[in-house]
């Protein structure tokens, strides 16, 4: 089948800049958000719906010819739905996992990756046993938590129970503390055909659990060595289709998971311009059974992110290396609407 | 005045690409074009109409911060209205002198930049005096030519009246041929504050007067010199804002000015992988009153017209450098329908 039409559950920046990648390819592209003006709706058709409306996610897998999705808290239930109608990438499956941290840090641990400590807390009795865990530690919602959101630092087992009243006494999961030197992402995507490309590590800063700077390539062939077999393990294990991102702490020359995207992601922007083909425009290529473009560095590159609102254009722009990304989103305190990414030549 | 929307007059694939530059800029296209389903129909609205309909330029212009176009040929009558009710660039002078050979071949001379010889036909006195003429030679009309359109070859003075007649006896330029060794181009950009950019030269092949192939970054500093400096002459004599492109004939050391393009141009579109900000971003940038980003080549780059309809994508994508660049046109023979561009380390 000859694809045209892609459908993106999500019309968020991660879809805008999917679907600016996309067009070039010859693909229409259909978004389904709960707001007309999101930052995807310049760039096709938004069909209005929330993201658990089995009709309208219907609706568009029934108009388009492969699914994806931006927003990764789609209910399970909608996609067992979809995935009769329409071909869906990444797999069904990586979602589910993703969208729980118990889920996923059994999975890590069964590949033999290594993960902080952690155990799971949705009762009384698993408060009782977290008695004899090494705090500090954090407490972590297991379901829809993002950008730091769903979260409580805990300095001993006496303050848990608070922090689990003030999350709602809603299924967590708490985390031991990672002593590390710092973190360093890996982006990698793979195709219908089980080919895999991976992108140079990125090197993260974060502050209140948001992703504030990204600094590419970082280069070091052992942690490089480490994180791709990681990161293999994972799309083999989901026959996985498209970019999948992990987020790594790292202590001397060892890698602790720290959590996997199963989408493009906020530490792959830097490849719009320092790759030679963008992890936007490889998820498309995979998800519409095209082959992988390829995937290193010719530029260095430093992505900041833009949080609240945008800086003023014409100033951030007199660096004649910067190039500026609005999400075209409504100013809102710590919002990303947007980012800027500064080159270099290599 | 903060720059929200940019109106372009055409939404041909030029269009297309300069919205797909400007859309992470922040900014939203309005299109002007005679039909709905346009390559840039894709990136924002498109008013329906011809292109000297005034009324619809004129919504065009109140709807839009800033105008441009990818269509050259906008009636002149059609350009005074509207740049009385917006800001316009490039200058309507140099697109006005541009529409016709003979204003621009004599401006060329006086700005001192060599050219073919050349001689105005419009009437049967001037065919007496091409008698003296040195032939063989190509006599093309003086408006409306594109892609080798409107040009018969004559190899002597006695195919002259034919060729004319064959032409509709319309105002015609009789050029002399040019020895040359190959062609080249020059793509550079001026901003508002008069700052200018260059990109590096492009080494360009046409097939029966279409551009085929292009080679960058053509390194040659003689060259290299020349050309910027005939390119400064004519942007600083327009005044000129936004992307210029200038094509070479190049004879040893020297260059002969073939014809401008007041405009982002086919030989430039290596620039969106291969140089650090495109002809098309920077060419909004310039007009929204940005400052410009750096256009040093950060790849080489062969560029290939696809003529009739598009290559089978799949194919095309088996090369792990190239970019495919479908413009979303119906195919037909000879019609420019996209490019594709293959990249490799510098």
């Amino acid at each position: 089948m000859t694809i045209k039409t892609v459908g993106i559950i999500g019309g968020g920046q991660l879809a805008r800049m999917l679907a600016l990648a996309g067009i070039p390819l010859g693909y229409k592209f259909i978004f389904l958000d709960t707001y007309a003006e999101c930052p995807a709706g310049d760039l096709g058709e938004v069909i209005l719906a929330q993201y658990d409306d089995q009709e309208k996610l219907i609706e568009l897998a029934n108009r388009c010819d492969v699914l994806t999705f931006d927003f990764e808290n789609v209910p399970a239930s909608a996609l067992n739905e979809i995935v009769k109608q329409v071909s869906f990438h990444p797999s069904a499956e990586a979602l589910k996992t993703a969208q729980d941290r118990l889920s996923e840090k059994t999975l890590f641990q069964e590949l033999g990756i290594s993960t902080p400590e952690f155990l799971n807390i949705e009762s009384n009795d698993d408060i009782e046993k977290a008695k004899d865990f090494p705090f500090p530690a954090i407490l972590k919602t297991r379901r829809f938590g993002y950008d730091g959101k769903g979260q409580v630092r805990i300095s001993s087992s006496t303050e848990l129970i608070e922090a689990w009243n003030e999350l709602g006494n809603t299924a967590c999961l708490l985390e031991g503390f990672v002593k590390f030197d710092f973190e360093v992402s890996q982006v990698a995507v793979r195709d219908v055909k089980g080919n895999i490309e991976f992108y140079p590590l990125t090197e993260n800063r974060h502050e209140n659990g948001i992703l504030i700077e990204s600094n590419a390539p970082y280069v070091n062939s052992v942690l490089e060595s480490l994180a791709q077999t990681f990161t293999k393990n994972l799309l083999e294990h989901f026959d996985y289709v498209g970019v999948l991102a992990i987020e790594f702490f790292v202590n001397g020359n060892s890698l602790i998971i720290n959590e996997m995207a199963p989408r493009v992601h906020n530490s792959g922007h830097w490849t719009i311009e320092g790759t030679l083909s963008s992890q936007f425009e490889n998820h498309i290529r995979a998800i519409t059974g095209l082959p992988l473009g390829d995937t290193f560095a010719i530029c260095k590159a430093k992505m900041i992110n833009c949080l609240g609102e945008m800086p003023n254009r014409e100033e951030s722009l007199k660096d004649a290396s910067a190039h500026y990304h609005d999400y075209a989103k409504e100013p809102r305190p710590g919002r990303k609407v947007g980012h800027i990414t500064y080159l270099s030549k290599l």
